[in-house]
Order: structure tokens, then C-alpha cells, then sequence
């Protein structure tokens, strides 16, 4: 028992052949589900020389054990593959019902391999898989692509994942969207889908999710949900959105303003969650079995009027807000929309986008660059204009589809592009959570907010089997490291399950979930080792195609001290951090890589580069 | 003056704009031009994260000064790219018309950027050039689209480089075809011009080359011709057709028999250019201003009848041939062919089909795998299948479409393939000329037989400014790697003219051909320097994509010794001759790269890693 359908589905899109691929129980045993196991499937596909965008970059869509269950906060799914943005580990998940109906529809999850002669979808209704020509969807945005797929399919209800026109022009950051506006929106993995000429994913079925032991998960969610729903972070999530903290975390130096290089703009309250509950928000939404709800229905009136829209999230608020010190939370709300229909990461956007207005003001690019847009702070009608030309790769917008990275590359400025291995830094400044730092320069996919939320903890948030203080937030110190590389591994666990990053039970609470699904019996310090194990797959993943120790460091704009005399913060000391992270990781200095040490304790000998 | 018409197009895909970027006169100086002067506008273009299927790899066509002279033999373009196949340098001249076509338009060369949004082709004619819609070619042949364009632009003469279906299909080794069946082959070149959806480039026109000093460069064409037209090697050649010493070389074991694992098969007389000319040859076909015309053309009869075709090559006919032990020349002829219609590098597709057949031999694969092909040596007639499935990218053809080493890594038998950094080993054995196994370890674009035909040297072919024996064929000696970066840093400079590997004049002649065309007044010992400087650029740009000394390595395959005893054959000793061309070339052993001091006396510190 694995708690899992027991089958992948493996499409091989070149020659349109569809098969059963039985689930490797050795390898669930070993990474549970989620991104960790879909790592380990596609760890002997990808190699040095697999092109991102050519027809052999495998690409996974993956679920876990707890998806579809009963139990809360665990309707999700991960889109993996080797990122054309980074050249490295691509991963990014996503809520909605897309994870929760793909196992309904009977399968854990599909491999993707080759390249369709023209565009299609696959389509999985309750075991049935087929792939449709998608020749007259091809150039839809994302919303009409799910309206299109399901009135054609016309059968019960249906999850679809799609890419949208950004997808389709090879967008470096081009996300994949479901149910609505929810996005996997990192690392480019809807390039990979335009790149296959894979239009959607469409999903449903009535098939029942197996669970090893059902009345014992049922008292365990019974339980679980009564613990989230008395929590406080659960309530101003529910209450809020994610952009709930804005009012807080500004006064410690979190938010980022100008590009990284101011700590504290006060308009950036105008942004928050609170506001936006006062003047544009109408509704809530919640994923799958979500007793949440932190995503956002807003309507926005004045010159860019909509209809309900979906979001915006904090980090869309934020890069299209104060990143370019604009306080406009409409526009920023119509940014996010605009990412939306044509299937953009918003951070990525928002954050290449605010890099332009960055190198503008610095005289290094002009209006002769810019196809004539001023990039005035403040000022987001030209960010709006160049969402629409990345997503058609029009103009200067063909620049900025490949990343901050080659933005600042072809301008001689790729050391003032803040962004990690190729992924833009999200919303969230290290010198506020020096462990950001930390987690943002190691992080397997490139900047990465997700793999390990230091700035929730040095809030707070309780990580498990950890018994040392919290410590200041901006302490660069021995334990700040053991400590990231803890939450890192935890995350990595939730990451395989698959359940949302927000308001994880405790840990006891997630052992009892695991075992009562999967019929393992794990004990609590069972559980760490699996997230470990799972990082440092992703670690040697990467060194396969050649990341080493040098790859480990932060952006020159974060390692400048913060202006701002009102909030408190301090560079990341990353001569400190660093060596620290590697000695409790058991990873050698010179490479960058785990020990041969490391490697027999976690059982990844035999994966040793 | 430099002998250059000063100008290269610029060609942003994405947007539509076209513009024009001086020649930098600098970098003509240091490069000279064609495959070295593109590596040096390519190097400070191309990053390890640059996706050689994305829109961001920039895709260069490349002339010389001497291209479009009266100089015999430098009829040649070259296409260059980070390659797709093997994720390194990439480069690939061809012959006919092209070249001098694409300077009497106007330019030296044309640099692609971006990806447009649906297929196009370029046109160039007398100066003015446009982006025109090629949706209608989309899926045509090589020959198909060629007739098409020039029927559709319906000016004077025109040249039109194209792609076929395999281009459009991104097969990792799809080549650039132009004038019928002339083909920039390998690495790759026609798989980055489909993904950029950029269907051909036609150009033609008036424009005249300059020269430095007509009256001088009229008398050194005079005296050059005269010497080729003596030369023996140049009768063999228009004879006999590159296949001409086929039956010659046999009897050494340089041509390769099934799958490189027999060294001297003798039907493989049969498929010599004497065989050729008694049988199938109707005519040659020769490049602008050659006076050689080493390209035949053959009609062959039975099942695979057709009208006049081009080809086939010597490379052709031993790939198609005594590679899966067939000596069917016909069919071989045929499967070129093919190959020419579909736009595929005939090495490779033969290379990486003959490695398909010899893992069907050692039972790896089945009837199964190839869709129910039996892979029996001897019979082409599955290999005929193959090709169209390759170019299609059907069936068992999709696999074979990502080359030989993704072909053995997919059944674990990666270490069997005959490849050097991805790209397959051409049909000469280094176990007959073991200066080869150098060349083919340490080449720029992976195993490579122009960058210095030492198969011709060690048969008695000159080496300019070479003061030692040539040696034995057999022998792997310091002074073989010696030869070998001489003749190597040679070949480099031709290619950069571009002047065609076959019957280059002596040194002399090409000093007073370069310095009438440009007015740089050379010295002798000043032309080796130009070929090893670009030879290092090259192994930089390489460097800079992650290749170390650890790439320096021969196939599996090609270390073990032939079982022929009727020839002598012996395998070369790669301890013996890695050091040594380490030394000569002033490499570091450990990183494979140029010593600082090396790079100084290059000039090249500048571009130091």
C-alpha cells in the first residue's frame, strides 16, 4: 500500500503513443510523491546535453499521497522538468482541483516525452486518455482554453491545465494555469509545454483515492482541520489573502520598493490585504478541501474596469507595486489579471518588468530600447503595455520574455539583475530574514521563497524537532543555517505530499496523515529524512548539469546594506551562513555536492555524480 | 580595407527588424572570418544558460574575405550556433553558390536573433532585405522550397538556404540545405533555424566583392589555379568524387564496417567513385568558380528509381554502407537522398541508424523497440524506413531523431555509441590513422573529420611551416600531436577565407590571396597565429559551456583494436597523445583550457574564463 492509484500515465508525444506506466513503489518509499518523486523519475532522463526546449526534456505532472484525500489544504499538483529558465531543477506547484481530478481521473500523475507535430491536448476522463488536436485553440488565452476544452469534452466536471499565448511563444517564465487563475507559475515549465506544442491538460473521473486504513484518516482530518481552523495564521490568510502581513512585514524592511533598493516606501500599505478587503475585493476563493481560502476575487473599476478577476496575491501586489514604487493596488491587481490570461509567472513579470524601470532610471537603457515607453517609478500603464508584448514577444517585450538575467546581460548589467541560477528573486528581501538569504542563494530551482519560509519562522511559525532557539532575524549565525536547512527539509516533505505551504499541521499531525494513507508506519523521525533525502536528490540533479559551489550566492542589490533608517536590517553575512549550511548538510565545500558520507545515509549512494 | 563589403545583417526574428551592423574591423583582423569570425560575434552572445533551442541562441551565416572572389574554391558559407546536438560550438560550411550569392547581395553575414512568430524566410536581394511568410513552405522538402522561393521572388539568379521537414521537426543533426542538394551538415544548424520557425534565407545580387588590389589578386588566382588543376589529389577527386580512395584507404582500414567493430569488409570496393562512375554517376556537379567539381550526380534505377540526384558522398556511402554491412550503392545513393530532401547531416542519420542496427545485433534492442523493423545487417531497406521516420519524427524514428547518444543512453548502452560530445564519428578510423583519434577527441563542434584531415597528411598531403616527418600513420608519438594542432590550426584558417579542405594551395598562395584581397600585408609567420588564436576562441566558447579536459575522449568502440588481420591497424594511444597536444597547445592538463600566458600571447586574455 502507497497510498497513491498505483499508475502514471506516460505520453510520448512524437508519435502520439499512450501507456501505463506502473508506480515505482522502491522510489515512493524513497521520496513519498510530489516534486521529490517526480525528481526521481525524471533524474535519469535529463542529462547535461538535454536541450530545455528540445523534444527530450522530459516533463512531469505529479501528485501525492494525500491529494484527493479528505484531508485539508492537499489539493495540488507539481509541474517538473528541466527549466528552460535556469537550465536547472524545474518545479512549480499549483492549487485549484487540477491534482485532486487528475486522480480521479485515475492516474498519480504523466510523463510527458517528445514533441507533437501540432498542437494538441491530452484529455483523462475517469481512465480514458486521449490526445485531441488543439490546432483551434492554439493563440487562446488561458481562460478561453479551459471554457473551449471543457465545452468540447462536455462531460462531468473537469480540471484543465493549460499554457496560455506565452506558453506558446517560449516566455522563459510562461506558467502553466488551472481552474481559473491558479498558476504553476515558476521556472518557465509552460515554455516546456509550448515547446511540446501541448496546449492543456484536462482531467476528471470518479474514481476514489485509496487510503490504507479510511476510518483512521478520517479521524486524523477530523482532528487536523479543527487544529488549522483555530489557527491564527489560517485566519488572517482567510481574512487577507496572502498580501494579509503587508501592514507588518513592511516595518521590518520585507518589502521590497525600487527594485531591492529601499526597504520601507509607507504607500506600500496601500497594497495590503486590508485594503484591498475595503475597496476591490468581492469574493474568496479556496482550493480543493481548502478550509482557507486565501485566494482573492476582485473587480477593478476606472480605466482598466473588469469583471471579477482572479487574485491579485501578495507577491503580484508587490512586483507590480512597490517594486516600481507605484501604489496603484488596482493596476497591480490588473497586471496580475493580465499574467493570468496570457499564462505569465507574475514575479518573474513583475520582476523583470521592474528591472527595466531599475536600469532606466539608471540612464542604462533609453527610450531608443524601450520601443519609445518611459519607465517613470510610479507610473504602471508601461508595465501593462509590456506584459502584452513579453507574452507576444513584441518589441521590447522580446528582450524581457527571456529574464532578468539576458535583460541585464545585453545591456553589460547582469550583476544588477536580482535573481539566483536565472529565477527572479521573489518579494521577500533578505535583509529583513537574513535566512532568506540563505535559503534564496541554495534553493534547488533558483530563488525560491517556498522551499524554506524563514521569514514566516523568524516570525514564529514552529519548526518541528528543532530544539534551539529562533534567534534574531538578522543574525547570521551557525544555527540560522541548521535551522533553513531544517524547514528546507520539512517543506521539501510537504512538497512531496502534496500539501500547501500555508498552515501545515504539526508534524505529528502529518505522520498520522501519511500513515493512515499510505499504511507505512512511519515514526516521527522517519519523516525528516524524507524531505532531506528528496533535497539533496534535487541538489544532485542539478549537478548533473553542472551547478557547483558557485552557483550558491545572492544578487549584488541584496548585499548592499538597505538605506532606510526606520526599519532594521542587515546583509545576510553569507561567509558565515554558507559554510555553516554546507557542515550541517554534509556537502563538500569545493563541489557543492553531499559527501559520499551523505550520500550512503540517505540511500542516494548509487545517484553519486 | 579588409576585404569584406563591411556590413552584416541584422535579423530580430521575434519583432521583424532588420538593420545593419558594421563589420567590426578589429575582430576581422584577429579572425580573418567565416566559422572564426562568427565565434567571436557569437562568444560574448551565447551563456550556459543560453537554450540552443530557444529563441535567445543566435544563429549566424558567415562568409570570408576571399567568398565570391575569383579564387578557386572558396565558394563556401557557414552556418554557426550553440548546437542543439551537442550543446557546444556548432558550425557547418557548405558549398555551391550561397556564399558569393549572399556577398553579391550585399553582406558578409546575417545574425538571426529571436524566434519569429510564425514561419518565415529571409530574402536578400541587391541590398534590400525582407521577412516574408513561409507558412505556405512549412513541411515542403529542401528541393520543394528552394523551386518555390525563387518562383515566388522571381528576380535574377538566386541562391536559397533552406531547411526540409527535419529542420521543422528539430532532429537534433537536421541540416542547412542549399543550392539542390549541398548541405551545411553537422551539429545541428538546420533544428536552431526551426525552432526559430525561419523556413530559408534567399539572397543574390550585383554587388561586387572588393579588393584590395585587383590587378595583384588576378595574377595570384592565375598562378593558384594553375597549381590546383595539377595537383593529383584534385584529379582523384574530380574523378572519382570524394568516394575516390575508397578502394585505396580500405586496404589501410579506414573505412568502417559494421559499426566500427570491422576494419576491412572488401564489397566496400563496390562502393568506391570507380564503382560510382561506371555505374550510376551522370555528371558532376562543381561549386562557384571550382575547378574541380568534386559533387556528382547519379540516377539510379530498380525500386528505388529515380531522376537525376545529387550525391553521393564519399561520407554517404560508407555511412549508408559498409557501416551496416550493406554494399548496395544505389541504395545508398537513395538514402542520401533522402537526406538531402528531408534536410538531415547523412553522417549522423547513418551513423546513428548503423548504431541502431548494431544494438538490434547484441540483442539490447528488439523488434519491439523499432516498431517491428528487423535491423539485419546488410539489408537497407529498414534504413530507408528510418530516415523518413527520423525526419518525421515517427515511430522508432523519434528516438533515433535526438542522435546516437541519447539513442544508447535510452537502452543503457550510452558507452557503446561512436560519438565524441554528441556528435557521431565520421567514417574514417582513427585506428588507421591514429592522428584522427586527436582530432576527433579535441575538435570544437565533438568528432569532426575537416578540422584537420590527418588521414590526408598521413598519406602525404603537405604541412606548411612543419619542419619534421610526417611519421607513421600507426604511430601515436608527441610528434603526431604536434602535427595534428598544426594542421588543425591550418584548417582553421581556411575555414575562416572560406576556402574549400580540398586542394588548398601551399601557404605562399594563400598569404598573397589574403593580402591582394585585404591589403593587411602579412607575413608568413603570421598566418599559423590567425588559425591558432581562433582554434583557442573555440575551445573557450566551449570552456565557457562547461567543457573540460574530461571531453577529450574517444568512444568505447574505437579503443578497442580491429580483428582484421589482412590490415594493419593499431589503437591510438591517447596517454600518449592528450599530453602532448596539451603541451604543444599550451593547455592546462586539469581544466582542459588555454594557460593565462597562452591567451596573452593570442591576444586573447581579454575572453580568459
Amino acid at each position: 500500500m502507497h497510498g497513491f492509484m498505483g499508475k502514471l500515465l506516460a505520453v510520448n508525444l512524437t508519435n502520439g503513443e499512450i501507456s501505463t506506466l506502473p508506480l515505482d513503489e522502491a522510489y515512493a518509499q524513497q521520496f513519498v510523491g510530489g516534486a521529490s518523486l517526480a525528481c526521481r523519475y525524471l533524474f535519469d532522463r535529463i542529462h547535461p546535453d538535454t536541450d530545455p526546449l528540445g523534444p527530450e526534456n522530459p516533463l512531469m505532472f505529479m501528485t501525492g499521497p494525500l491529494v484527493g484525500t479528505a484531508a485539508p489544504l492537499c489539493g495540488r499538483y507539481v509541474v517538473c522538468a528541466r527549466s528552460p529558465q535556469t537550465g536547472l531543477w524545474g518545479e512549480s506547484n499549483s492549487g485549484g482541483r487540477f491534482g485532486p481530478y487528475l486522480r480521479f481521473a485515475g492516474y498519480d500523475g504523466v510523463l510527458f516525452t517528445g514533441r507533437a507535430p501540432h498542437p494538441v491536448y491530452l484529455s483523462i476522463w475517469n481512465g480514458e486518455a486521449a490526445l485531441r488536436d488543439a490546432r483551434g485553440l492554439w493563440g487562446k488565452d488561458s481562460y478561453e482554453t479551459q471554457k473551449a476544452i471543457k465545452d468540447e469534452l462536455n462531460v462531468g466536471q473537469l480540471s484543465v491545465a493549460c499554457i496560455g499565448p506565452a506558453g506558446e511563444n517560449l516566455v522563459k517564465y510562461a506558467a502553466v494555469m488551472n481552474d481559473h487563475g491558479r498558476a504553476a507559475g515558476r521556472t518557465g515549465m509552460g515554455a516546456v509545454m509550448g515547446s511540446k506544442n501541448l496546449k492543456a491538460v484536462a482531467v476528471g473521473g470518479d474514481f476514489q483515492v485509496p487510503l490504507a486504513d479510511e476510518a483512521r484518516f478520517k479521524d486524523v482530518v477530523q482532528v487536523v482541520t479543527e487544529d488549522i481552523k483555530e489557527d491564527i495564521k489560517g485566519q488572517f490568510l482567510s481574512a487577507g489573502g496572502t498580501a494579509s502581513s503587508t501592514d507588518t512585514t513592511m516595518w521590518m524592511g520585507d518589502v521590497p520598493s525600487k527594485y531591492f533598493t529601499v526597504g520601507l516606501w509607507e504607500p506600500v500599505a496601500n497594497l495590503g490585504g486590508g485594503t484591498m478587503a475595503e475597496t476591490i475585493l468581492v469574493g474568496k476563493r479556496a482550493c480543493y478541501r481548502c478550509i482557507i481560502g486565501c485566494g482573492r476575487g476582485t473587480t477593478i473599476g476606472g480605466k482598466h474596469a473588469t469583471e471579477k478577476i482572479d487574485g491579485p496575491e501578495y507577491e503580484t501586489t508587490i512586483a507590480f507595486g512597490s517594486l516600481i514604487l507605484s501604489d496603484d493596488l488596482p493596476g497591480a491587481a490588473y497586471a496580475g489579471h493580465l499574467c493570468n490570461v496570457y499564462g505569465l509567472d507574475t514575479i518573474s513579470t513583475g520582476a523583470t518588468i521592474a528591472f527595466a524601470y531599475y536600469l532606466y532610471d539608471q540612464g542604462i537603457i533609453s527610450k531608443a530600447d524601450t520601443g519609445g515607453l518611459e519607465l517613470t517609478w510610479g507610473d504602471i500603464e508601461p508595465a501593462l503595455t509590456l506584459i502584452e508584448q513579453i507574452a507576444r514577444r513584441e518589441g521590447f517585450g522580446a528582450v524581457l520574455a527571456e529574464g532578468s538575467r539576458y535583460l541585464g546581460r545585453k545591456y553589460g548589467a547582469e550583476d544588477l539583475a536580482v535573481q539566483v541560477n536565472g529565477l527572479e528573486v521573489p518579494l521577500h528581501d533578505p535583509r529583513a530574514f537574513v535566512g532568506m538569504g540563505l535559503v534564496y542563494a541554495t534553493s534547488p530551482r533558483g530563488a525560491c521563497h517556498n522551499q524554506a519560509d524563514m521569514f514566516l519562522v523568524d516570525l514564529g511559525a514552529p519548526v518541528p524537532e528543532l530544539d534551539i532557539e529562533i534567534g534574531d532575524r538578522l543574525e547570521s549565525s551557525p544555527e540560522k543555517a541548521l535551522m533553513t536547512a531544517r524547514v528546507m527539509d520539512w517543506r521539501t516533505l510537504y512538497n512531496s505530499l502534496i500539501m500547501c505551504i500555508f498552515c501545515n499541521p504539526v508534524a505529528g499531525f502529518t505522520l498520522n496523515l501519511l500513515n493512515a494513507a499510505t499504511g507505512w508506519e512511519l515514526e516521527m523521525s522517519d519523516l525528516l529524512p524524507l524531505g532531506e533525502r528528496a533535497f539533496n536528490l534535487k541538489r544532485l540533479f542539478n549537478g548533473k548539469l553542472g551547478l557547483t559551489a558557485k552557483n550558491d550566492r545572492l544578487p549584488k542589490l541584496l548585499l548592499q546594506p538597505l538605506p532606510d533608517e526606520d526599519v532594521d536590517t542587515r546583509v545576510p553575512d553569507m561567509d558565515v551562513l554558507l559554510p555553516a549550511f554546507y557542515r550541517v548538510r554534509g556537502w563538500d565545500p569545493q563541489t557543492g555536492m553531499p559527501t559520499p558520507e551523505k550520500l550512503q545515509e540517505l540511500g542516494l549512494q548509487d545517484l553519486a555524480l
